[in-house]
């Protein structure tokens, strides 16, 4: 996967999704100090634009480093069909005890995605997560 | 105000909100198939534009329909404060009961807007709500 | 239709395809000078953008002037599906011997979503065809 | 003109330019007061766009409403080559003692631009000029 | 080349263009498998959006990396004025045997823009192209 | 700050702003030829958009990498109070005798910024400005 030349292929997603910034152990004051108008009881939401990017060398002949219609599968089913229109903290297990911050979403993202992209001549390179136009997080895995 | 040299001046604004389509009165059954996924239990969310049209003349000194700064302390009121990071059916008296879509939301808007913004020389024109990119409504008042 | 609080809801749609503008019965000199290079052998092409507008009252239950769904399965049938990695001159039959203007595209698309979208309470409004960011046309259909 | 088929036709145009609100028979005071850190004495600047929609009917055989090679000669001379890269105050007559407002450019620009796009089945029919994205003022003409 | 205060500048330009996938050795139902619609016989377009990024040390005097009316320049005739408004597979010799897939257009833009960008202080640093606002490449040239 | 995971967070401000390139001890005619219309002697201006990324460990129990309120107020501070509605050249001492190019502003924002954001577990790592939606410039700090 150190080829000699490697070409970088993002491919944008999006969902809808409603979200709360809050940690249990906290008292009230100490949310509302750290979180703001985030730790407000019910939530907001928020458009989420996700960008993956694969790296690899490109296929001679088909001339791509993944077939896209490979990549938008394993992104509809780890990404969009989990997250979109729910609210993170009360459907989704993982967010139960743990702040669905965008930092941390970009890591989540990360996670499921790396397992099922990577492949002998390509693999994730990158996770982006804009929260609104004015916010993105990015993650590129673990650096030994 | 139905000058001669009438111009149009948008100012948009932002807010982040979650809500939930949901009819009481229905059973699950119906309510899921008239909404899909906008009926998940707890929401979902979205970042909002408001497009908030004024019209009038342009008062010949300042060049300006209406004070632009007078528009945004009024926006900032009306809108933004109201309905940012706020989960609009649990938080917000008035969708309790009425389903928070993008159509009630822009005649909800100018209802609070327009008593606000009409002056004798300027009045507010249309509102437009996008809740994504790819959808958007607008109200411009009831006609006679 | 004429209805007091008439709103308007306007959904995004996306297709790329290929096109050329040429007149059969003109000279090769006459086309290049009136087309430039769009009237380039083999075409060209775009990412098009088409807003669909449709305004009427909303439902007092649902609050929506039309279920979004049934917007999205009409536009899909009658836009996506028919031109969506297509070259139109080659492809379609009503473009052979008509020029596939942004002008003629947004008349063309509003005859063949009008007639599936009016309601008795809703109907087509608007067309709106983004050849570029920096190119649309619109089209409201026959004034008597 | 009031054809049965009007199709509108908009092209988008950019320039940057400085200039600053000020009118000079008031009291510093007063210009601080209604104009704010617009009236700051050297100016600040903005990425203009500029919106020209031309309304007519569609010539059967082009299938244009006016030729678009034709639209931007007239904009590059009457717009952008007049505007762009100026201090609009400093540089242009007709900002010495007329606050340059996104209302009164929308209106400057409808002036020069009409009398040239005018044709016997297509006319000028809005002006849209954008100072930010989040402000943009439209002129549609004197109405008789 | 390794300077203390490398500062890298974007520029991006447009073209639009036809395309279409299609290897010659395989048989047609590979070709629909691999490419899906991407593969219909007469191409389909998109407008491409290409950034490209020179890396450097700035210019005392200047305060510039590298003139940008001569990264302009360059990236007309060796970019633009070669691609735009052409169908990529039908009218230029390098994609007559060879997918022009956005990672080929990256490495393709690349290789002709490096060598003329290439300078004692700054150096041409990556190419990204935009097929559509949701899939874009990037190539960084070949690493030893 | 090495980190197993490290995430970058990226917050996006705006200020808008008039310019002039122009060196002093050039004859006009050079400052024409290198600088063209950026030099006409009152300054022009843009819609300036800053990208402010921080790079750091998240932190465990908030999630985030630095609390965005704090970036906001460093930024809002440093950067667009500073800058917003301000002619460079005319208003600011650091910019009378040094061009205001895009890249040399991401080297005086990053020198404001970078000291203000450094922390135990975070650090500045890009500032990246937009002149417009078609030109900007990055800037990582210096590499020993």
């Amino acid at each position: 996967m150190t080829a000699a030349r490697t070409v970088y292929i993002t491919r944008k997603a999006r969902f809808s999704a409603a979200h709360r910034y809050h940690v249990a152990d906290w008292r009230p004051e100490r949310n509302r100090e750290v979180f703001g108008a985030s730790n407000n009881p019910f939530g907001h939401g928020h458009n989420y634009d996700v960008e993956v990017t694969v790296a690899g060398e490109v296929e001679p002949e088909t001339g791509m480093v993944l077939n896209l219609r490979e990549i938008d599968g394993i992104v509809a089913e780890e990404v969009v069909s989990r997250l979109d229109h729910r609210h993170l903290n009360e459907e989704l297990p993982e967010w139960r005890a743990r702040v669905p911050t965008t930092e941390n979403l970009a890591i989540d993202i990360w996670q499921r995605l790396a397992p099922r992209l990577d492949r002998k001549q390509a693999r994730l390179y990158r996770v982006r997560v804009y929260e609104s136009p004015d916010l993105y997080a990015e993650y590129l895995g673990e650096k030994e």
